[in-house]
């Protein structure tokens, strides 16, 4: 059983959330990841809630198995060591605002020419380029500038943020695959190169059918709710104790559909194919829930499920956590503490791969500047 | 220029969304992707809006660029040409149910001894293991099973999808990142990996915060609208002429919001941390609102931009497609027609590489089985 990353090392400057969620998925992989941190407050989502026995459960989540040394990067004793450092490393990443690594005397073109095999990862609120590259952003600006929460939310209401933080994970994910792109094809080239994502990009790349129809149409869509703009049914229902799901994304599908829930409307013009379901959504949710508002969700959503019909529960976290799907996927592990007894649930890994083991706990995340004694005892080791 | 992926053959059975997502990330990195369909229909997005000049603008924003052959691998003599692309490919991708590859002969275990050098990805709706492998499931069965619609839309009220196909598209870019990772170990090792990527997973993996506060707590968070839970101010606020965002979220940017708005509220201990203004967003949202109200949108975003405090518009899909920043990274692309005309918009590929071109405009994508004769030629070159 190995990691397909194993050997690798990643020197990582990034903070918050979108960087570091990067570093945790290359770390799942194998990766060793040497986090860079601040002197005296190190990562401010250390200082985020919600805590336990005093520390964050959210710096936890994202930081576990990681190490850290706190560098001041303005002094010489440490930027000694970090230069150490960047000539052992094979990736760096950063999530300063463009200008401030050049500041520092860390810009891409320096480190090019003095490790030419390091690979430089950036992410950034705006990207690297164009007019307005140095304006900060959280994940909140992006997901209203890039589009999302003008497609989210309900009809005729204000939009809504996505609960989860989008702008941030989803620019972290591209970072993480421009990372892996420039590490593959280091191994034939020798070469490293520079990846540049940005969180608003990165919101544009997940727009889909949402260009689509605007592009074609003219017509910037609206938020639809629990509804699927251009699918039917597929939305949520009122059972007799409260909501549930059906996706019935194709015209077989919502046959198999009519024969369970016992409602002829297969051979209703009106209902005959996907556009016309659409046009009439509202009419369809309708007489749908007068079928569906007899029993319980679970009744619904093991006979639909029987019948190969794409349903299921709308589930708080709470119910996630104990879903016995999740559970046998490993997707809850049980992040340690510094003496081993498990402290916080966090999600495991989605990525499972052959012949790497997916164990269902995961090491402590660092205390700030915890590892410098094994980081510089390695530093020395490698001469 | 050379992209990172050059020489590496992706031979796609994936259809609809998760899986295309993936091979187009692939093929925007430089891969060359095979697209096998059914004979007759293709992939079932060919037929979803919208359409132009009889093409679907969807199929095409997700699939430039491909390369398109239609295979019954039922008959004998389509399976021996899909053997023969077996032998030279680099990566297989699937999005079937489980079993149904082992079915067709075509199963991991299988290949991996055929081929040892090949990487399996698989992306499915829960997963090849656990006791609901084998259920169906579309986007909005797991944005609702996952847990991230029950954090977003407004308190009070039903949740709402979001309106980006999050279900799908997340799950796709992890099962890149495990490609991509495969790829880079097979450098080293010469060995394929299989990796079995699930769309319910990936939705718990991008739940952070959540999680965390609910195993914290005990207590599930609830949607809370256009508010980041627990960051205040982080939310929408009324300009004179509609809504925008200001997400100032730490200490430092609260200061300077209330210089930037005049408002003297950074000593008021019910304002003075984080968790105060927390607690109190509410209050806090209608002073700075009685503020806000009085000037427009752009007056509050470049004066707030100018003192470095995050802040932006909240732009329909229309606006975005506008957006100077987004056009200067290259994030709008024309899709061509098969005469190199440009025919819809897409988004463009938000990893930026140094070394690597990043055009403006993508191939068409291919017609059903309009690579037969192509791909057949260069297998034949191959011998």
């Amino acid at each position: 059983m190995t990691k397909p990353l194993s050997g690798i090392t990643i020197l990582d400057l990034t903070h918050v959330l979108a960087g570091p969620f990067c570093s945790m998925t290359l770390c799942d992989l194998g990766a060793d990841v040497i986090k860079v941190e601040r002197p005296g407050t190190g990562d401010d989502t250390r200082a985020f809630p919600p805590f336990a026995n005093g520390k964050s459960a959210y710096f936890a989540a994202i930081n576990h198995g990681k190490k850290s040394i706190a560098l001041d990067l303005k002094s010489e004793a440490d930027r000694a060591i970090f230069a150490r450092l960047l000539a052992r490393a094979d990736v760096i990443l950063e999530n300063y605002r463009p200008g401030v690594m050049e500041r520092m005397g860390y810009g891409w073109e320096t480190l090019h020419a003095e490790y030419p095999r390091l690979i430089y990862g950036a992410v950034s609120g705006f990207g690297h380029t164009g007019p307005e590259a140095k304006r900060p952003a959280y994940d909140m600006v992006v997901q209203a500038r890039g589009g999302v929460m003008s497609i989210t939310g309900e009809k005729d209401r204000d939009p809504v943020r996505v609960g989860a933080s989008i702008g941030d994970i989803v620019a972290g994910m591209f970072l993480c695959q421009g990372v892996l792109a420039a590490l593959m094809d280091r191994e034939r080239t020798g070469k490293g190169r520079k990846v540049d994502v940005s969180m608003l990009d990165s919101q544009l790349a997940i727009l889909e059918h949402a260009i689509a129809i605007t592009t074609v149409t003219g017509n910037p869509p609206a938020p639809t709710g629990a509804r699927h703009p251009s699918i039917a049914p597929f939305e949520t229902f009122h059972a007799s104790d409260g909501l549930f799901v059906i996706a019935a994304g194709n015209d077989a599908l919502f046959e198999k559909l009519c024969v369970a829930l016992d409602l002829p409307l297969s051979d209703d013009p009106r209902f005959a194919t996907n556009p016309a379901r659409v046009e009439n959504a509202r009419l369809l949710k309708r007489l749908i829930e007068a079928v569906t508002i007899d029993r319980t969700r679970s009744h619904w959503i093991a006979k639909l499920g029987a019948a190969g019909i794409p349903s299921g529960p709308i589930q708080n976290v709470e119910q996630v956590l104990r879903d016995p799907q999740i559970l046998a996927r490993n997707m809850v592990v049980d992040v340690l503490d510094r003496n081993g007894r498990p402290a916080f649930k966090a999600a495991g890994n989605p990525i499972k791969l052959s012949g790497m083991a997916d164990p269902t706990v995961r090491p402590a995340a660092p205390d700030l500047d915890g590892d410098r004694g094994e980081i510089l005892r390695w530093l020395e080791d490698k001469g």
